[in-house]
């Protein structure tokens, strides 16, 4: 999978022509190989526009077989999910397939899971892109038509899972920005589309910023987060907004000194830190010390994003409120191999 | 003056260390030239936070005399303005002076200004600039002090005129993103500044992006078209522009292909729309034809940016409605010499 700087637009998910048309049905024995990274999304001022993609992965293996389906998990949430049709990641790939005009008789899937499920930090946008990312393998496998596109990634998995920001920063790595266009902006001469349309562009983040997570063992669900937001905000915390995420991308590309100015939120943040006291005491204390510190996805992981080094007094002040410090990469983009 | 890559941050407008001290008065006899762009702010969805500098010059000559003040000024604008303390460039000298900790017992001031004035191209801003900037070479040539900082005299102009983000565009030339820090924020450890902080960054605007303004006979009242907007705004309109304006900043430093879908703007430009109907209606009529069209600053005028050449068809459509047709550069910041 390119990693490039490369547009995910002006590809609507529509039936493309392929070799085998709408009844293809892959043969036993294709196998496919996918790598996918974890993402945090809304970056400080960036809700629902900015994510970037973090050096740790899910792996997934996924086979043609004459019938059924057959899921083998080990890793982060291995006992949680369900181990048939039901399964996100098996559904992705029945999807993918669809609509690459194909079908598998059956499929065993192996998955190695490293990403923590319901911190924030995009696992099921992962997991619905490794899906997506399988599927195109095995459509290209059997010569049914070329791998998808990022930007076919992208909106697949967006419409798929919700978290069109997780989903690009998954599929194309670095940093992303992501935006919808409704079906009339899409498409101004009056065609008429069934859907948004998810469009994101890659950010390559500027190689003096390095990122820590902070992860809490609690949970917490991003749909009852969500509804903490209100549904009309101040014009003065937009404009406040509006001129920090524009900062956050020129902090993130090119000037990694302004990531703790740029990084300040009024429009999410602080709706939700009464639902995640801890994650709010954590950002509040790594900010005070110096850090571009920020609640990841919907929480409550806590991100850090930049050249200060995160000491041992850091590690055991997060410590204390509960959370495990980790190093990682900013991550490439999803990988496919067959 | 440095059009260098520079943040105009952590510079506040406090009396500096001078050889003269606060009462050194200049002698007769010094001159200084400013040459000063336009500017466009609220670039699409970047309310109160994008902006740009605009080839359209203001040029001014300021000398020190042994009293009173001599205003000499041609070209737009020229007919209405007051030819004493009450001008607003010789305000500006007269601040940056007593902000350099000197003062001159008379000023003559030659403008000689091509920046149309009432129109959104921020012709107030640039005539607050050129009159900081020529206060900083008369301090310098009296050797009372070091020229101003870019920063410096973004936050005395961004004060003293109330557009930062017109006035950063105007000293630091290309395009800018902007923000206001509040005293608490500047200064996390408690120190009390006297008010907001403004700061910029400039950002490289992309060899492939022209500008052209539309320029309308009628004039339009900042304050008036500011009123018009609504002092909280729909969350969802929010995080469209988030999202746009993070992309503002990528189309227009890497990504020129992205600016019309950059530039769709859901806080502003709507709700001043009925206001200026001329305006609305050439904005619509060249996004209609693929053009990246916004309203510079609080309009009438109206910016298109990109790389789409301006037909002549254009420029009848636009003069049809009302409107000249001004192809300009992306200018560089204020030159100042003495």
């Amino acid at each position: 999978m390119s990693a490039d700087l490369e547009m995910a637009g002006d590809v609507m998910p529509e039936a493309p022509s392929s070799v085998g048309g709408a009844d293809t049905v892959l043969p036993e024995g294709l196998s496919v190989r996918v790598r996918v990274p974890a993402s945090s999304a809304n970056l400080g001022p960036g809700f629902d526009c900015l994510g970037i993609a973090l050096g740790v992965y899910d792996e997934l293996t996924v086979e043609t077989t004459a019938s059924g389906i057959q899921i083998d998990a080990v890793g982060e949430g291995a006992a949680d999910i369900p181990r048939d049709e039901r399964h996100l990641v098996a559904r992705a790939v029945r999807r993918g397939l669809e609509y690459g005009g194909a079908s598998a008789r059956g499929l065993a899937l192996r998955c190695v899971n490293a990403i923590p499920h319901s911190r924030g930090l995009g696992s099921s946008a992962a997991a619905a892109v490794s899906g997506f990312a399988a599927a195109s393998g095995l459509l290209a496998a059997a010569g049914v038509r070329a791998p998808f596109t990022d930007a076919e990634l992208v909106q697949l998995a967006g419409e798929f899972e919700g978290h069109p920001d997780n989903a690009a920063a998954s599929v194309l790595g670095g940093a992303v920005v992501t935006w919808t266009d409704s079906p009339l902006e899409a498409n101004p001469d009056g065609v008429v589309a069934t859907g948004d349309v998810y469009l994101a562009r890659r950010l390559e983040v500027h190689p003096d910023i390095r990122a820590t997570v902070f992860v809490p063992e609690t949970e917490s669900s991003t749909s009852h987060t969500r509804g903490l937001l209100p549904d009309s905000v101040p014009r003065t915390d937009a404009v406040f907004n509006l001129s920090r995420s524009a900062l956050t991308v020129v902090a993130l590309t090119t000037a990694p000194e302004c990531l703790v100015d740029a990084t300040v939120d009024r429009l999410h943040q602080p709706y939700r830190a009464p639902s995640m006291p801890q994650t709010a005491e954590l950002v509040a204390a790594l900010r005070k010390r110096g850090y571009a510190a920020m609640v990841s996805g919907a929480g409550p992981s806590v991100l850090i994003l930049g050249a200060l080094p995160v000491t041992d007094d850091v590690v055991a002040l997060a410590h204390g409120i509960g959370f495990a410090t980790w190093p990682v990469d900013v991550a490439q983009g999803v990988e496919i191999s067959w």
